[in-house]
């Protein structure tokens, strides 16, 4: 069977099954998709793809990838140095710009994962926390997925965080005012209450503020 | 917003998203899943991409898409030479393929749609005909989509050929012998008949056979 596709078909078949969410099926329809299309077009396609990782960079300050260093977050000086929002990947950022939320970030790379055998040193914790003793930052904001590892990893940062408040001198204030918080957790906008799982709903509740 | 991504992510994001049935967010997510990728995962992924058409040429028998001329099924003399089996695109010669179908093919390349403007001039009709009129083919299979068009298309085929049968001249016996049969419609197998539609129920019910 598969010798009556032609290679080049056949190769990017595999190509595209090989990324996430993408099954054989869909390999196959985008592929052939694409041979209907004019050369110029699957040819913009393949020079973006080859072009994705050339002249990128990891920003030194926020760990987001980035073309220049810093990147053109942490170097916007007309954006709050005092919140940092730490996330788990580069795509989280994405998301939590379109808010329009004015300070900066902080990308761990990933969430403490025993299972997956990712400790707190595979990710740029290190680097968090020295950002936080450092001066100017006054608030932590914890913005992991909601997950069990997300949850875990917001743990752990708030407890890191507690630890050397309690442990560093008391001529230190910057640390004494220095806030951590975690987004909250609750029902989705346009969301239906009665099809929401308990473990949401609780935290739904847990949450709630005076109206 | 945009601003904060770098170009090069932006511009693939862009071109995935021009994929059918890839939206922005799917579009997003498969580029920074390539971000976390090895430079050489990425790098054949645009090789695929970028030689997909170079040395596809189009078989001048079937229509199909090709790396020889004639193709590989058509090539093959072990393949039964008096069966074809009629497609819309080369999509679907791959579906038949995995039947273990042992016929030929002939790739249409659309169907007639009179609503964006493709009748059968602009599909490889004549070239069917001709192929049918010619010695050695002694059944058509319509294997165009159970669709509307795909329908109108089968009928059209079906017409034109009991047309050209029947002003054919006697001796041409090899017309007179020509079959074109239609795939059967019915219930897909592991559906359930209460989720059927009802015009799936209609054609199950004029296709039964006897147990």
């Amino acid at each position: 069977m598969a010798g009556s596709i032609p290679k080049s078909v056949r190769d990017l078949i595999e190509e595209f099954g090989k990324l996430p969410g993408i099954g054989p099926k869909t390999a196959s329809r985008l592929t052939f998709y694409l041979l209907t299309k004019p050369e110029e077009d699957v040819e913009r396609l393949a020079k973006s793809v080859d072009g994705l990782k050339k002249n990128l960079i990891i920003c030194s300050e926020c760990y987001n990838i980035a073309e220049s260093d810093p990147c053109s977050i942490c170097g916007d000086q007309a954006r709050e140095k005092e919140k940092v929002c730490v996330v788990e990947e580069p795509l989280d950022v994405v998301a939590i710009e379109k808010t329009g939320f004015d300070g900066r970030y902080h990308v761990l790379g990933g969430v403490i994962s025993p299972i997956n055998g990712i400790g707190p040193e595979n990710l740029r914790m290190a680097e968090l926390f020295n950002r936080i003793k450092g001066k100017g930052v006054k608030e932590v904001i914890l913005a992991t997925d909601p997950s069990l590892e997300g949850e875990a990893t917001a743990m752990y940062i708030s407890n890191y965080v507690a630890k050397f408040k309690s442990q560093s001198a008391s001529w230190r204030t910057n640390l004494k005012n220095l806030k951590v918080t975690r987004i909250a957790r609750g029902l989705p906008v346009g969301g239906d209450l009665e099809y929401a799982d308990e473990m949401t709903l609780t935290r739904a509740l847990e949450g709630r503020k005076e109206y």
